[in-house]
């Protein structure tokens, strides 16, 4: 692990007219890899051609992107692989050029030392907030700069992550994880309406829910909904379904029954 | 004109870890550059260093980026300048470096041909809405993303701009210009509280219609502000002051006698 391909060349660099750079003009992935192969691709790359189609850009060439990204994890490795799709080099000025030439940067690395124990997950509650637009929410573009200010709010590192209201004031997820709460048994999440990411580890848990038969919904919430939840997580496709046992002067929850037997679950299958 | 300088490097590249491509964590500034020299220097590096405060960079060296300006623009030669600035190279993760290494990367190129000539620009209203975050309003940031989508609504070369309402339905720009109107002789500009860009000559008109004695105000305004315009016009800080003649669907106006006399003001101070 720890191998970089720009456009399939180990350790290239970026052009420094990329509009990915000036624009913020792409996509990204970032996923979990497990024995050489990364854990739900086919999840992974419907969604980012999805979005490709939404952006107005090609089609993926998802053969080629499995290729590249087996070659930079390495044989039976095990780690974090970043895929980030631009529009590629253009001259200056918004209007995409006609025939993009994509930039793919495809980062592997080894998994990061593994955060606080589940059960002791302590977040935050983040002042930055996230702007609501339809037209861009659910995707993973390049436009991360409001959770890079959300994440410089706090240094201690006893907390693990911080969870962003939308302007308007809904609960939407922590910097780089969705939500879940368990109110009265049922699982519910955020809708992803106007703005956040609609996280394959997300879409996975309320499959997994469904095959479970537990109930879940995605609809609006407020801070209020964390006060009358019996259970909070929140997921990544890196991380998997992470407890979460604080919200710092909000309220405190136990690692409770429907989130283990999620864990249990993907941990059977496989997803996470 | 045409050169290109990454940390001072004629022709450099981008590390394919900066911050700038993965987050679009960073700013920009598009600059007029007239016989080797940046117009409206001083406005551009107040708006980038407020920036940067906002944004927890360090403060930019704007002696260094003066004199890289200069060397990209080369003797005597007029055009434009984009200068870049990034957060730098880091590890994955929103969370910014103790220590940033800025990535600054400055662009000279000859003025594009003109436009459509000033009475005849012609506009259209984009279907794709600005977010609304008063963390990022007023800043050139890197997420460009919506007024890409917004440019790639049309291509009719005829339409030489395209104007923005915010997703709560206020007109706020243009893809790349701030937008003004006249009403009973008085100019009104959005006020840009939520989203949009605090531009430069935008400034430099407000400034310049206090001198004229020409009563200004920053305003919410939806599109039925325009039924009621005498006078509209589009400002940045490369092509100054432009008319606009038509916006399609919607109204017409004569170049009118407020707009003629800051177009004639800024040509006699040099600023536009």
């Amino acid at each position: 692990m720890g191998r970089r391909l720009v456009n399939g060349v180990d350790g290239g660099g970026i052009a420094a007219d990329d509009r990915g750079l000036h624009y913020g003009d792409g996509l990204f992935e970032t996923m979990a890899a497990v024995g050489g192969r990364v854990r739900n691709f086919a999840l992974h790359m419907a969604r980012l051609t999805e979005s490709c189609r939404r952006l107005r850009f090609p089609p993926p060439d998802i053969e080629l992107l499995e290729t590249e990204c087996r070659h930079a994890i390495g044989e039976q490795s095990s780690g974090v692989v970043k895929l980030v799709l631009t529009r590629g080099p253009g001259p200056r000025g918004y209007r995409p050029p006609a025939e993009p030439s994509v930039t793919r940067v495809i980062t592997a690395s080894a998994a990061r030392p593994a955060l606080a124990a589940p059960e002791a997950l302590t977040v935050r509650l983040c002042d930055t907030r996230l702007g609501q637009n339809p037209a861009l929410a659910g995707m993973k573009h390049l436009y991360r700069l409001e959770q890079v200010m959300a994440c410089s709010e706090w240094s201690d590192p006893a907390v693990g992550e911080g969870l962003m209201l939308s302007t308007d004031g809904r609960l939407v997820s922590g910097t780089a994880a969705n939500l879940f709460v368990v109110r009265d048994g049922r699982l519910e999440t955020p809708v992803i309406r106007d703005c956040g990411v609609a996280g394959v580890m997300r879409q996975v848990v309320l499959h997994a829910a469904h095959d479970l038969g537990i109930t879940s919904a995605e609809r609006d919430m407020g801070l209020e909904a964390l006060t009358t939840s019996t259970e909070v997580f929140l997921t990544n496709a890196v991380a998997g379904i992470r407890p979460v046992r604080v919200l710092v002067g909000h309220g405190e929850w136990p690692l409770g029954p429907v989130t283990l037997r999620l864990i249990e679950r993907l941990a059977a299958t496989g997803e996470a």
